[in-house]
């Protein structure tokens, strides 16, 4: 549009401009009149806000500052030097320390400006957050210092030098509450550049008090995900991901004192050997290759190699199209596999053991990470026995049977029987985890063995932790006959397993084991009411990111 | 062909065959005779022969045998039964045992005949051996029972009863040589009915010995890695694997006891985005998506989200057609992240007393597998300080330059240079280990922190374990800024590490890390000459079975 063009065009809109009223009519001329007044006014008064905050700037930057060189923005670490100065972490501030001088590097969680000379702040440092107050004294701290600090963006990180000092009352608000900081110095060594997605608050808010309070924003799960950076920083999240560390770690140590050996099997597989469906295909230089659905054929394969008893930690992978609260594509499998003297249930009964020894772990060596999440996602204390209650299949399809489940002796448990059997157990034995033995073998893998007295059970089990399934297990075959009768039974093609069956061509000994999908049992273990909580960066068929 | 053509061609054959001699020439008309004759008396003897041995087998099969029951085949385990019987494993027999009776479930791991009456076996459990012996007595003990012993397949799997006794003199060619095994009951619970890749006894030698002897069957790598289950049997890959758990365990050990969590990044990834290139793709659903070529981009988002120290032991995947004795396709990375106060030596440190502490409990908590790997593959101990060696890359380059190495100050090593700068190292400061730091930026990928008053050098840092990189790490950016600055100095694409970026826009933490292959480290410690030996199932550009 030429200049001209537009003018006109500008003039045409002028003519036809008619100012409508909050109830959608034309002005009055009166009405008119008032209204132009009114802008007025407030123009004039914004003019004036303008001046002033430009004469109380100049006013300010020429106030002599006796805090010069103590705050400000940090020179980027480059790690130019390495002085003895020593850090206390938040955590270990307490009142014995009243007195001292400390240097602290945390977050400010929060801020908050007081008549222009006090400035209180939260600072947050992994789980542990503490009151700190810069105060303008005009001797040390300047009114340019408070009113810098109340500037630092909220989760920025600052380093601070303080006195520690006894509050006029307990600060309830903060983790340390029996003390509070005096600032004496406030550096920014790394500062929030960004809009964050949702305030850590808001992120650490349980359903119960968003319930409470509608008023309260809560933060949706792809809001939490897209954000994962900023969401893993609230305390429950810390919390979650020291318990999913906890598990390994009891996992690990139950099996290391049973002389167990931690392998670690390829991912990138040959031939989608298990079955076929739901695995990943990978371009593999000028073929095709596919990632391990589990560990399943390589922990056997270290059986037939005499290890004895493995473990393995690692990622599994599955190409499901399934978009529900317990599913990911991938996950983290702990599985193990262990040959046996003579009956499966010496692998099963010790398997268990490992459950209650990883339970009564989390119990008493992360009670504080527990309590934590329960702050968010409260949940009962998990019920178990020493030793675990096992129960046969036919057993549940009668305890179903009798709460009005119409189920066939042979049909596979659909999730809500699941969940309704977990009530029924609860019930009847008083336990939330329990070991169900002896499936039909028409719903187990064809590498199941099968019961030596009836052909339609097998030698298989399943574990189950507040009415959830969170680990799978069997007696494997470990007879070439059989395997092969199995495979053609089947109908699976038994040319990609011919590495795995060969295994077993040159002897192998009896072997039973099974696999526990992590992020499921911190999940229910937890009670959080979603998988994808449990798992750090989760991937699903529509994730992938961050 | 027809019927009636084919004896054409036949009698045509025949009358055209003529006998040839050794020399190639025809035979004359007596060496004929003769020929023919020693053919005639061969016939009738080998007649003589199966007449005999089947006369034996008919005997055989009628002499009585008093020890039926109490050997053969036994049904297929499929946990028929639990008794309580005791099963004492071959490592725990000793002197203390002479008189007791025991259960041992092992391989046969050789087997010899003497006189029809005595059969010796070598029973193997997992690393342990011991000599057993099945001699006829005509009360206990039948000469079928002998000859059965015999018959069993190397490898197969056994369940014995026997006496401990006094061998005549100690066993030399068994790990257990003070006490033998008087054989009363041989079972075979699991049968070799495959001819063997190879013997465990060929796949245990060392090289030293195969070139003393060159008679000895040598197993080539591939033919090793094709029967990958019988190789892993031997007692030398027994004890690498155990050394590669040891590693893992140590490795965990240090690090949870410097409050560090253990994370699970995942390996499916949306873009290519550490660099781009030697990434394999996935189909992902409808879309791409990538493996992860490291968990570099979420440990330091674990850092950014407050989690302090982390550490990942997962596989890392490389799309690099490098076929080496030294790379693979999938290897498993030993992963660590810190944020630290001040300076990234805090970190560095922190790593270099990390691996003191795994060499150190290698040789405390494993003497026993290191000596069972050193009978195949020979090594020194390695040479190393409790305060490991700290070395500047220009040092590295001067002393290269004293050996006569043409390099520039900012050139990058080669391979051979840093074998050659292990050498030299190990001369001049008698270790086998050290940490060279102060790399030049511009061989450092982008995310590397400058070093901050020489632009040409950067934080970073490789540790060097015999002359082999074992780690490579460095502080990182954590400043926005400089990472997009840095980004666009390599000239690489932006958009795909959007989320990354992001991460250190809400604020994080100065830190340092490293990456870790974990075959490489045991390949270097333990000597062994390819990395293909150190990973239960390697994966390289052209292997990917079993």
């Amino acid at each position: 549009m030429a200049e001209q063009d537009k003018a006109v065009a500008d003039l045409a809109e002028q003519v036809e401009q008619v100012v409508l009223g909050e109830d959608g009519k034309p002005l009055s001329k009166k009405a008119l009149k008032k209204l132009e007044k009114e802008q007025e006014k407030k123009r004039r008064q914004e003019e004036r806000l303008a001046r002033e905050a430009a004469e109380r700037a100049a006013r300010e930057a020429a106030e002599p500052d006796v805090a010069v060189g103590m705050y400000g923005r940090a020179p980027l670490n480059m790690s130019q030097t390495r002085t003895d100065t020593v850090w206390t972490e938040v955590k270990d501030l307490s009142e014995a320390m009243v007195g001292q001088t400390v240097n602290v590097q945390a977050r400010i969680q929060d801020s908050r400006l007081t008549g222009g000379r006090m400035c209180f702040l939260v600072l947050r440092e992994h789980a542990a957050t503490v009151q700190a107050l810069v105060q303008a004294d005009d001797v040390a701290v300047s009114r340019k210092m408070v009113r810098f600090a109340d500037s630092v963006p909220a989760e920025s990180i600052v380093s601070v030098t303080a006195e520690v000092v006894r509050p006029v009352e307990t600060v309830k608000s903060c983790t340390v509450g029996s003390v509070e900081l005096r600032v004496s110095k406030l550096f920014v060594t790394s500062e929030v550049v960004r809009q964050l997605p949702f305030s850590i608050e808001d992120a650490s808010r349980s359903e119960e008090d968003c319930e409470a309070n509608p008023a309260l924003a809560r933060v949706a799960l792809d809001t939490r995900l897209d954000g994962r950076v900023v969401d893993l920083r609230t305390t429950p999240n810390n919390a979650i991901f020291k318990l999913q560390h906890a598990v390994c770690q009891l996992f690990r140590e139950y099996l290391v004192r049973q002389g167990a050996t931690e392998i670690h099997s390829p991912k990138i597989i040959s031939t989608a050997s298990e079955g076929g469906s739901n695995v990943f295909q990978i371009t593999y230089f000028k073929r095709h290759a596919y990632l391990a659905q589990s560990p399943q054929l390589y922990k056997q394969a270290c059986i037939a190699a005499d290890f004895g008893k493995v473990f393995e930690i690692a990622p599994v992978f599955r190409a499901e199209d399934s978009n529900t609260y317990r599913h990911m594509t991938e996950y983290v499998g702990l599985d193990l596999e262990c040959a046996f003297r003579e009956h499966y249930h010496e692998v099963m009964y010790m398997i268990g053991e490992m459950f209650v020894y990883i339970f009564r772990g989390l119990e008493e060596r992360w009670a504080h990470e527990l309590a934590a999440v329960r702050r968010q996602y409260p949940s009962e204390p998990l019920k178990f026995d020493d030793k675990p209650l096992r129960l046969e299949y036919k057993d549940a399809v009668a305890l179903l049977r009798g709460a009005g489940v119409e189920i066939g002796d042979f049909d596979d448990l659909s999730t809500p029987q699941e969940r309704l059997l977990g009530e029924l157990v609860r019930k009847e034995h008083g336990t939330d985890f329990f070991m169900l033995d002896k499936f039909p073998l028409a719903v187990r893998p064809f590498y199941t063995m099968p019961d030596p007295t009836d052909g339609n059970y097998s030698n298989s089990y399943d574990f189950f932790l507040r009415g959830q399934e969170i680990m799978s297990g069997a007696q494997r075959i470990h007879d070439p006959a059989l395997l092969k009768e199995r495979i053609r039974a089947f109908g699976i093609d038994a040319a990609p397993l011919e590495d795995y069956i060969r295994a077993f061509e040159y002897a192998c000994p009896p072997h039973a084991g099974g696999g526990v999908g992590l992020e499921r049992v911190v999940m229910f273990y937890l009670g959080i009411p979603n998988i994808r909580l449990a798992s750090l960066f989760p991937r699903d068929p529509k994730r992938v990111d961050p």
